[in-house]
């Protein structure tokens, strides 16, 4: 992805709150290419909403800085909680690091096994 | 309302997008304020849609401005039409004037009667 | 490009303050492509500033879809006008038709001839 | 504050990264109230930023609803730490609460002590 001039602020580099859409729409993109939508999975009754997330601000991007935006997937007991970096382009400095957590509702309830678990098995990378 | 940092981008002034929300954000209080909610026309199965903006940026709003946000509304044909301005607080100048035309679907069909136009006559300017 | 989630509203359509983000960041590409950045331009003491935008909204993009946007530029007495599209990749649709009117500040005043107008000149499109 | 339509995304609930934009909102406006402004800051060679921000979402607010947002700081070694809750006036659930973690940097280095320690101290809470 690319730094849009819109999404930096008045010191030049991109506002804080812009990381957790670039974090956002990774997670989609991720969830997508394995062949799981939000939209789908409200449809049949599963809600996933996010709980907690965890930002560590590294080096600011800047207007026009190219970057790389990669995750991998734990599950933690009734969470999955993707982690998340943000990797300047020109020359591979991590910009953020981040977890962000997720929990499932069904029927109004968190709920520790979903349907999408068998989907997301082969990517879940173990914790040790 | 007032300027928010994170509205402003890398020249000290409020994004040309931002503009637009504050734009929309006055429609929806002002329709809110007669009764009238997206949410509930669309229930009925009314969707009022966008169809042109033109905007005239006359004066750059900056960090911290407090500014009113005003509007009078026509009908033109088959289009509601928001007659709107942004002016500062602190001089009372104009800094933008624009026009939001606006159309109703209902049943796939662009309607020429909604059954809002009478909660919305009183407020209807004539336009001569 | 292609639509983000975070960029779509209640409706499940593009919010109509992001495709002017979609234009600018089209612009600013344009002119980075041509070797013309607004920190340069606004170093050797040009501004840039839109004094007018309009925009006709034909169909929405919704979460996901791709699409193309492209702009030609005229030059109209002082402004230059860029006349910007949006298109879906799946139909070719035109989703969005706009011009952007632009002018020159120097030394706090409207200049009607630019340094920059040689290296813009080979884009212009003539108006007839 | 008030949510504004534009803030929520197609769940009809704001979207994840925006209670960052109205943390960031209060803080600034915060600092303004004890006469501390960024620009003022940076133009005397001390810049803060954040360096860390951790958010817990609990209840999610809605189109329309309107919120408290609140803090209190603390310094713990070099960094000032704000921490923040958002509120739903409605029914005074906390929706978010996190912290933010923010440094200082002086002549390219992370300093302990600023000038704007004095004009913080009264804010200060006294972390046991």
């Amino acid at each position: 992805m690319k730094v849009r001039d819109y999404e930096c602020d008045l010191q030049g580099i991109v506002n804080n709150a812009n990381y957790q859409h670039y974090l956002e729409h990774t997670r989609h993109e991720f969830l997508l290419s394995i062949g799981l939508s939000f939209a789908d999975m409200s449809a049949q009754g599963y809600d996933f909403v996010i709980s907690k997330v965890t930002l560590n601000y590294k080096v600011p991007l800047r207007s026009r800085d190219e970057f790389r935006s990669q995750l991998y997937v734990t599950k933690e007991g009734i969470k999955y909680v993707f982690h998340q970096e943000i990797i300047r382009a020109a020359d591979n400095k991590v910009c953020l690091k981040g977890t962000v957590e997720s929990v499932c509702i069904h029927e109004g309830k968190l709920i520790r096994e979903t349907p999408f678990d068998e989907i997301l098995k082969p990517y879940l990378i173990a914790q040790s």
